[in-house]
């Protein structure tokens, strides 16, 4: 199942379904090979056939995958087209820039509401989406419908906003906090250490 | 050298400074064995050995690493002490949030300054830092000394804005856009896509 796939696996199949989504409608492109694929997106082409592998669709030997449907398959497999809501956690610069950030919808996901814990950003809303106050945080999961959510608070919170989510009955957390949020094998975490990462490319120069 | 290192093992680094940085200074914790490494961040222990053996500090069999000898060798590897400097594409939610957020200075960064296109931004401040015009990215980036750029720009205007940034002489780029950057080898990227990430998680639960 797609619990047993590995997350590094999983983290490029938006990659190949964003470049499949550009290509334009012309024949040459009803057909696609795991070596052009590979080619254009400088992976191995080995790897390529055996993360694709995972969205079910199969590749024609000497023709490639068929390109509409393995774009489906993929948009099948990462839940696209399934109605999905996450919440936002910390109304602050980034939690404001993602609870405004247009790029949720391509993954079919609504991002309606965020909560916050100062009194002067709850109650008010941006852009057009309401701040609430986090202490509602398990009824207003639960009246959203929200089986995810983005923790975008500082290191000394996070923790303890972790431990409310798994409580509110969240299942996956992307997390921003510079801290290694772990919740068990319940509440599956990705974290984004903004910070981190440049440091990470600095090793690499 | 630092360049042959799987950048999945470099990112686990900063984890491992994170967690070593958050324990008290009593001499419980003069030592730590590879084994309570692994425990406390679920990793498994000779995962955890390896990753070490990049920082190039030693552990001592039945003791382990000296805290605080590991914390510097990572913070020497991961460039903490050399003042680094990244600038920001693209001033919109995102690029303001990251121009004002305070935790790159863990990590010995200054972003000092942010590039857009819009001439509504272009001469303001954000966090007391300006928003210079997209156009001077060069002259920009040199005279900044940067070396590392942080793209927070539409899709479409990403790939454009990565070349000028290697002309520009930037060698690492972190890229919030939501397409894969590829720039060559001279040019190292961390593609981080939040909406493509929440996509993963969702297929993970």
């Amino acid at each position: 199942m797609n619990k047993d796939i590995p997350v590094f696996s999983l983290q490029r199949l938006p990659v190949y379904l964003n470049y499949l989504r550009g290509l334009s409608d012309d024949c040459d492109n009803n057909y696609i090979s795991s070596g052009r694929i590979a080619k254009a997106l400088g992976f191995g082409e080995v790897l390529v056939r055996k993360d694709l592998a995972y969205s079910g669709c199969a590749g024609r030997p000497k023709v490639g995958y068929p390109r509409l449907e393995l774009i489906g398959a993929l948009e099948e497999f990462l839940c696209v087209n399934a109605r999905k809501t996450a919440v936002i956690i910390g109304a602050g610069g980034l939690g404001s820039a993602l609870l405004s950030y247009g790029g949720f919808e391509h993954y079919g996901f609504q991002v309606p509401v965020a909560f916050d814990s100062d009194p002067a950003k709850i109650g008010t809303t941006i852009s057009g989406k309401p701040v609430l106050d986090v202490k509602d945080l398990e009824k207003g999961c639960r009246e959203a419908g929200a089986v995810l959510a983005i923790i975008a608070v500082p290191a000394s919170a996070a923790h303890s906003v972790g431990e409310q989510l798994k409580a509110a009955g969240i299942k996956a957390i992307l997390n921003f906090a510079p801290v290694q949020l772990n919740l068990g094998e319940e509440v599956k975490v990705i974290n984004m250490d903004v910070a981190a990462n440049l440091a990470v490319l600095s090793a690499m120069i």
